[in-house]
Formats: C-alpha cells, structure tokens, sequence
C-alpha cells in the first residue's frame, strides 16, 4: 500500500511506524489515525518518551543492563551474591528470571547471541567483558542461560571454552519437560534430554 | 506486567507505546527494546515525525480530510465532479474509496458516526458542516458511504433527515453479496437484503 495521503506529515509517521518489527503499513495507518484522533498531548507525550529514551538511556558499567546509575541495582545489591553470575541474552531475560524468584546472584547481559548467518561474532557481543569480569572479580559459578537455540548453543559453547581454563563452575538451564504440558506434545530432543538428565524423585520432594 | 525495567526512561516509553490501541505492554517492550538496539536515528526519526504530525497536521476546510493546503487535492481538483458528495466516517475510508476508483466526486469527512453508547452526537461530527456545504453550494448528490453498521446505520438516517426538505439526490451504498464469497457463507440479513434490492440481469452486462 504505497498510497500518498495528501499529507506528508501522516505519510512521514506512517512510515516511521512501520519500520517497527510487527508493525505493516495498514497498522502504522490506524496508529497514526489514532494518534491524530486524540487530544494532542497523547501523541507528543508517546513522541518525547522515545526520543528521551534513546537519547539519554544508560547501561550498567558492570552487567551491561539498562540502569540509570553507574551500577545497576541489582550489582550494588549487597544481599544479592555477587559471585553468582547468570549470563542472558537481553535486558528482558533479565526480567524473566527474576519473575522466577530462583536466581539470587547477579546477572551479565550479552546484548545478543552469536550469529555467524546474522554477521554477528563474538566480539559484537559482551563476551570479552564477561570473561574479564570472571578473571578479576570473585566469580563462583557462571551460569549459561540463554535460548535452547542454535545461537544460543553455539554462544554456550564459545563462552565455556573461553573459561575453561579459569576456575570457575560453569553451569546451564536444564532442559526438559515443561511443567504443565503433555508428555505426548513435547518433542524427541527435548524429551531425549529429559531422559539423559533425569533426575531423583527424591529431590524434587525435598524442594 | 507491572514491572520495573530499572529505568524510568524505558518504562516511560513502554507506558506511552502500551496506550496505542492493539499494542500491550508485553509488545510495547518489545517495540521499546527494539528502538534501543538500533542505531539512534531510527527512534528520534520516529518520534519526532509523531510529534510533527501531531502538532502540524492541517484539514480541508471544507471536506474535512487531511491536507496540507486549506482545500484539498481532491476539492480543488477541476476534473473532479464537484457536485457529488460522497460522505464517509475517516480519512482512512476516502482511500478505501478512492482505490476502486468508481467515485468521481468529491468527498466529506465525519470524523466519527453517531454512537449514543460512546457518548457521540451529531454536534460531535462534521454533519452540520455537510448540511451548510449543500445549502450553499451546489450539490447534486449526497452518497452516505458509511459502515453497514448500527451506528452507520444511525448516521445515515440522522444525515438523511437533516437533508429531506433540500432539493438533493441522497444515495447509499449497496447492500449484497460480496463478490467472490460462497451464497452460503453470506448472512441472512445481506442475503435478504440482497434479494429485496435486485438488479437487472442486462444491466450488468452493459458495464
């Protein structure tokens, strides 16, 4: 739909909006209808939040999280055990695993996974920076947890080798069956997996 | 999904872009870290062509749609039949209109149809706008283009009053099978409709 209509200035929105991910050209229409529907101050609030953001956001030196300080604060919480680091892929598995409650350490973002087809390599990523952190900090364990991909594996594998030789416990997420869903739904691999790192019953008792 | 994301910055966007009708906070988040991961311009283009839009888009004074001059192309355009009025409830629907292009006259912008329910009246449209514009000007015909909806419906028999003592022509669209869509598929009502409204044989050979 590459109508013009009579309007530059709807025509530049709807552009703009439609370089979004998810976001079509018919969509980016009814968003800017409804922009320009309501009062004035909705859309130049939606406008100015962006342009702040983007302009003025601020990553942890430590974790590489979003943060407005210095440190995030979750690295300069001292009740958190700085000597645990999970590692994930972005700001919003942050926030997953800490929906979780189960992650009591800290975290270090790697802003992306390794990606050869995506022209993305260990160095567009924050590797370099973990593996210094692990070197000169008191790290303890390192736990792995990004997507059961192929990038995520592969990014697995290439921080675990860089550790290797450092005395540090690398860890990952189990993978096995999702809680609440069919044994009959869950793929080969996966439960192939399960099998392999089947665990005691014992212990899922005790928890 | 009330989360903090340890930025004001981030939730202030993720709270302006959650408001945009069909987008939640979940997608709102990831349209928030989509524009961070990309290069700055992408999200000060974005947001400042909101802002513009908003803050200097202009109408036609006299059919209501978007326009950067104080008439129109399509008002002030001389080839076009100036005497036909095709009244519709947006912007969005005088391009809908326009693609067939089986409409050679002009156009007239509501803005909106009457919805009791949503607190809308005839003073909230441009209908006493449309009803001077026949007064005054010469107009032939009036064609409601409106949804064949309860408050299409609404519009269109409020409009149809206001307009029953001038020497005025006013026409609907029509109401029958969608081309290409199964009899059987086709409801009741449009079927019926479709049968009470029936049309010569020969005169569609004719087009």
């Amino acid at each position: 739909m590459n109508q013009s209509y009579n309007s530059s200035l709807l025509d530049g929105a709807v552009a703009e909006l439609s370089k979004l991910p998810g976001i079509g050209s018919k969509t980016a229409l009814r968003l800017a209808l409804h922009l320009l529907r309501q009062e004035k101050g909705v859309a130049l609030a939606l406008g100015n939040a962006i342009i702040k953001m983007r302009e003025e956001v601020a990553y942890c030196s430590r974790c590489h999280s979003i943060s407005e300080q210095e440190l995030c604060p979750i690295c300069s919480d001292s009740r958190r055990d700085q000597a645990v680091v999970c590692v994930v892929e972005n700001i919003k598995d942050v926030l997953t695993i800490e929906a979780t409650r189960e992650h009591r350490g800290v975290y270090h973002v790697l802003g992306g996974l390794i990606s050869p087809l995506d022209g993305i390599g260990p160095g567009d990523i924050e590797i370099d920076s973990l593996i210094e952190r692990v070197t000169t900090e008191d790290v303890r364990e390192v736990i792995l947890a990004l997507s059961p991909t192929m990038e995520g594996d592969t990014t697995n594998f290439y921080i675990f080798r860089r550790l290797a030789d450092l005395p540090v416990k690398v860890t990952m997420l189990a993978r096995g069956l999702s809680i609440g869903n069919d044994l009959e739904f869950t793929d080969e691999l996966t439960l192939g997996r399960s099998i392999q790192n089947r665990i005691l019953f014992s212990d899922t008792i005790s928890r």
